[in-house]
């Protein structure tokens, strides 16, 4: 069963269950690409502008207040997740997201209209482009719903996700930070290192990503909203862009604010640009820690092996018994996807022409899920993963004293040249580096015991 | 309501209505990452290649004809989309995709099981490692599945839509191959030439993407499979890995045919790499032919305005009247999502290491999503923008009479230098390059007719 | 003619001229790749950093007086540039940078030796390792060092290049403030906005990418040396760490500080990697800003030709009196070189294992030629471009007055959906908004001329 | 010292000991960006086309034999590399290469006038528009350059050098064909292979690579020449296009053909961008080997340490002794540059505007550099890793019998349930194989002996 819409150009004919009109059908025919439906925060975001729409103009005698009244509690239910099923469209439509705004207008006023007793649909007694969309254009709302949707998405998902993976590994650092063993550089022993040290990079590497997204959050809650439809504000009245930031920051209890320039905020997308080099930079310190903990864990028996990673599942489905650092591989497969989608994001980003980016449906997906599997990503590593990591001492005791450049702590003392020389020997003859030192004649027995003690080699002046 | 399946790691409560077991269910559990699912093209190749397999086992008489045939009757429903819903597993899970092919033997044993009356799942009489599985390993059926579905989207898909939209500009081409214009480099007016050949340059850079596309499949339709665990075979029959290319060959209609080194096969991704490059040639063609169309189009009174582009929706919530080329911007912003994704295929595709690359899940997923997108992208674009494309004769013909380079044709005649001139003073003083010339007295009226022919101007030998 | 050097390999024939030792003179011979130069920058910030070890070490009672002296003297001829011919290493050596290292070692070592009366070269009484490279790894020396050259070149040649062209585009905002034009969405005409306005975004967005990369320096100002071998410190004595940082400070006038986790400043590159997306954002700005204005500047007689591009130089070598927007050509093309850079540097950031990140050169390659590029384009496109730029009056005017998008003004007096008829109206019978609006009867030709006032457009409120 | 020259713009000084002319000072002054010049290879491929044209011209009656052999004279010093000085300009230049083809057209032009003995520089007897430049556009011969010049560099660097690593390779490979050790997957222990069989994989990846190489050539050899400015080929006579592709041919001796289409061939990249994948396959290809390079190699002592890589340096300037995979390091590098340099060129081919893609310079830049690298990087680490590699039988022996994979053979015997039992017990336990299959009684010691052999489990079939 269907029933007949109107727009611009005409008629169209809708499912009776939509509560979209015309515009989102047409959407519907003329985009049928791809399965990647418009982000549902960015759908919630659009609610959120509507119902903050409503109030100011309701306040500025732009808006009756039953209009008013009707466009919140329909948007109410769409921040509810209750018409989530009403919001088919696809990312790859108009670049301004002009048709997932209507979306949004068309499905508030839709509902509205059945809540006023007039049936689902249609234009009175709100119209989705007077009413709804008053005091807007497409082209300030899907910015601000692109920003608001990610910083909700970051503060609320993200920045913890990353203190719960960085808490979990600041523990074990801490739980580890006498257990001394190998440090290794280009993947070759070198001078020894605590567990504990070796985990706390891993700390300091999420703080510095951590940065980067927190300082690139504050242009992120800069919002175009009172723009309009090219950055001038026409058809909005004066002081709309400020009470709009103002209201959203009060719904969302996120500190918005609105943005100063509105044609760069229209025309322009850096602010997430800079939002996703810091989603990179996380992306880069998680690959290492993926990579570290499989290279720690690698063997059993052929391997470094001197980390177990959990057993969470068998590995092969050939090889009995076999338990692989699927963990890992799956939070390095998303750090791959970030940086994919970082260049997407950069590339279309920098394609906007004159007054607008349009580009904005392919940039806020990325974002989005680049986002969703940074958080994710960070929380199942630190559950599955970090949270059973058992350190095998003995194999790390082992490593370590046949370690040869325990050698490096000679130097002070016999110089660089006859330490490299009784590391060399060592390894050529396959001894110890005590019995090379000693049959070079370079130190005494007792000399040795001295100068190369493992444990004093942990931190600056620790010379022995 | 649920039941008990077991792995080697031991007992899992799964739900009543799952066939699959015990190991999709701790994948379920472990990797609750994004909502990226495996794509189903690479279930139903997993499918494919558990039914060849069932038969070419049975043929070597390494699996019984009752359980063979259960086998296939299982994998035939697979294919036919019967148990799509049985597939819940994420892209993110482990990098050698053996939770998707456990989750595909699982369910298609527990579907046999039901079928031999033995109720939902278990592991008798068909059992999911030794039987379904026999003669495999995932690490040879997951880069299997990966060419089966990507040459299957490719030859089904993506080629048919080239050919849609390139015979689209053809047909358009030649509709309007005597329709002279102003040609444009650098945005600037240039010499002349004719609507036709502006678009057989777009039918000309399809075909270039065409052949990357095209002689990237020969490699992409090597399988791994035979290789088991680590490439060598082991565990399956000698004469194995070319039955059962030949058995895929036929089933599907492809002409696969078994990798010369299953080693490579299972370690390295360069044949999907280097489709992905072609895929990259398709995405930087279509983005050029969505940047010139919406330039040509541009307006429609302070623009280009030689084309008009078909009005398939309002072009704005706050614009009334306005009409955008949504088309082309879907175009773009796809293609620069395939641009994005091939970053993440190379990245993904660099990283493996020793006997296997585990960032399978994130290539196939990358790959299948670029040729979805262009595929739909290019079949899309031909039916809402292509075929309702018009040409403006008139303001074609307006900018073609005011163009300054037609003066280009004098070079044969009064030398670089002195064309140069005319050109300039005509820029300079806003008039005709026949007044110009005329002033300067570097040539006649007559002269200027017989030199200055638009008509002319469009190939070698043209001089006039 | 050459002479013997020596290191813990043996010997090695190296050019008399050189100053270099055996190490330098062996990655000579074991990297011939390629033509990139490790950069002269980060060879500089090395010898500032032996500069400030030697100081730090004598004040330790770690150096003699006179070899301190020695070393710093000849540091102060590779600063002052004196021996640049010296450093012939190129990018693709070891990926941790020790060659490059070893090369400023030798070079001082050798200068030293040179400067005490001892001949070019050797390592005495100035050793390499013992007195050059005293209490420093090359694994805590080369990051120091590539953030040492990364903040220098943000801080004296980038930030002030981005400002130049950034006042260089208010001031032509200024200028033009009330000059009003077409606005354009979707590359489609829409509506009013003054240059000036249009111009401002440009400003802002340069704003955003300033932010971006200002935000990233103070990471970059923590520095990894003191961490030495693999960041424990191991060699150098307590407290070295704090002083060389603050030698170094005080010898650049920036303000470095010692990391606070020298394992992440050895493993990591994260504060480069953030400072690479801030580069990016830049790049994503001058893309745009690139792109409009040859879009602005399009025809001269068939494009938009709303701005005259200064004419820097003839066009074509075949078009005589041909004008190409040349500036913006090469500002585009350099910020696609910051987007493939950009792409260098993260997957290179992500390789690090353990306890060193060993690309550490391909990192610094690339951000250096990114950071170059952006501050030598900023600069060339101010003086070249925006400094010459003029609108063209006339030519909006004509666009403005033909414009559709007026109609825009007639949403909050009649309605959305018969603003919208009246727009379609005119544009498919060619008229004026005016006309159209007349026939139909919606208003009066008062009406009319209350309501449509362009210049009344242009700000929020502005409903005429 | 300077003269003074002339182009459509007036005057301007030049140096008195260069041969260009106006246009290429201009460009010097305009362009002061970077130190990236502009690739020689693509200045002698523009010397190539303007030999080669003057020969055409000269048979076609459109330029006097006199003028014809002055500019070949000219034109062969510059092949000679006599002139290499004389091309000073940089990449980031007008996009279109006009101001690099306009100097080797000064030059040639200002090198034949010399050579007529009418002094250096100027336009007389030889023009650089009207002789040099004749029936040829910059807009054709610079595309026709960057083919020639990736076609010579391919074909003659980079081929032979992906052969001289693969050959390497092969025969490392066949000598060690049947030194058994543990396979890895998931960088854990797997079922075994032979050494050979390893290094196999690599010659495999990089046929595929060179395969991807190869098959994008066919459309680098068709060239843009003939079709002057923008594709019509204006003011170059009927069969130029074809008679200048077979001189270049002839002089070439590459199989170089007219271009089908040549407003394609302006206006877009899609055969480079096609090779740009075929590289980037190959760079991933090299990733993996270097990787898994530095795996093997990795210890000595608390690593895999399964083969030794050539000691070609001292790794560290602080741990005497340490040798480091460097060669590994640097080929990795080059690899990370050369998927950089995919995005780049990728970004840039697909920014062409309507009859001209003016990004040709940054994207040559980027091709040639990634094709230098890679032929530099294929060669070096053959002759300084892989013909100095040596296996450790002793290490690899010792973790094949310890490993717990040769488990996997007991599967068609006793089924993978118990088989997984055995590992799992022998893991948990530390034990052997044989230990914990004894134990659970799931074969006898005799049953173990003729099962689990790992040089029967090298093939399909070897069941044991």
């Amino acid at each position: 069963m269907s029933r007949i819409e109107t727009d611009s150009l005409g008629q169209v004919e809708v499912p009776d269950q939509a509560y979209w009109g015309a515009q989102t059908q047409r959407s519907l025919i003329n985009f049928a690409i791809g399965k990647e439906r418009m982000p549902l925060a960015v759908l919630h975001a659009l609610a959120l502008i509507k119902k903050a729409a409503a109030r100011v103009n309701n306040r500025n005698g732009d808006l009756p207040a039953d209009i008013a009244r009707l466009i919140e509690q329909a948007a109410d239910e769409v921040l509810d997740g209750q018409l989530d099923d009403q919001f088919p469209l696809v990312v790859w439509q108009t670049g301004s997201g002009t048709q997932s705004n209507m979306n949004v207008n068309e499905v508030i006023a839709g509902r509205a209209n059945e809540l006023a007793g007039k049936g689902r649909g249609g234009k009175a007694p709100v119209h989705p482009n007077d009413h709804v969309n008053r005091s807007q254009s497409s082209n300030d709302c899907f910015p601000t719903a692109m920003h608001i949707a990610a910083a909700q998405a970051v503060q609320h998902k993200l920045l913890p996700a990353i203190i719960e993976l960085s808490s979990g590994l600041a523990e074990l650092a801490v739980r580890h930070q006498h257990l001394v063993k190998t440090g290794r550089t280009h993947m070759m022993d070198a001078t020894p290192i605590t567990f504990g040290q070796e985990l706390s990079a891993y700390v300091a590497q999420l703080d510095y990503a951590q940065r980067a997204i927190r300082s690139a959050l504050p242009a992120v809650c800069e919002l175009a909203q009172g723009g309009t439809a090219v950055g001038t504000g026409l058809n909005a009245p004066h002081g709309f862009a400020e009470a709009i930031a103002a209201e959203l920051a009060a719904l969302s209890g996120l500190p918005f604010i609105t943005a100063p320039n509105k044609f760069a905020a229209l025309a322009g997308h850096e602010p997430l640009t800079t939002l996703a080099g810091g989603l990179k930079t996380l992306a880069v310190a998680l690959m290492k820690l993926a990579n570290d903990l499989r290279l720690l864990g690698s063997g059993p028996r052929g391997g470094i092996a001197e980390v177990r990673l959990p057993a969470n599942e068998p590995g092969s489905s050939i090889m009995p018994g076999k338990v692989n650092p699927t963990q890992c591989e799956a939070l390095s497969m998303l750090a791959c996807q970030v940086l994919g989608n970082d260049t997407a994001i950069g590339f279309a980003a920098s394609q906007g022409h004159l007054q607008l980016n349009v580009f904005k449906p392919v940039i806020i997906h990325n974002l989005l899920q680049s986002i969703e599997l940074l958080a994710d990503g960070c929380s199942n590593f630190q559950q599955h993963c970090i949270a059973g990591i058992e350190p095998d001492p003995e194999q790390m005791a082992a490593h370590l004293e046949r370690g040869l450049m325990l050698v490096t702590a000679l130097n002070p003392h016999i110089g660089y040249d006859k330490a490299a020389e009784i590391a060399k020997k060592a390894y050529s003859e396959g001894t110890t580096l005590r019995e090379a030192a000693l049959t070079l004649g370079y130190l005494t027995n007792e000399q040795f015991d001295q100068w190369v003690r493992p444990e004093k080699m942990l931190e600056p002046g620790g010379k022995g």
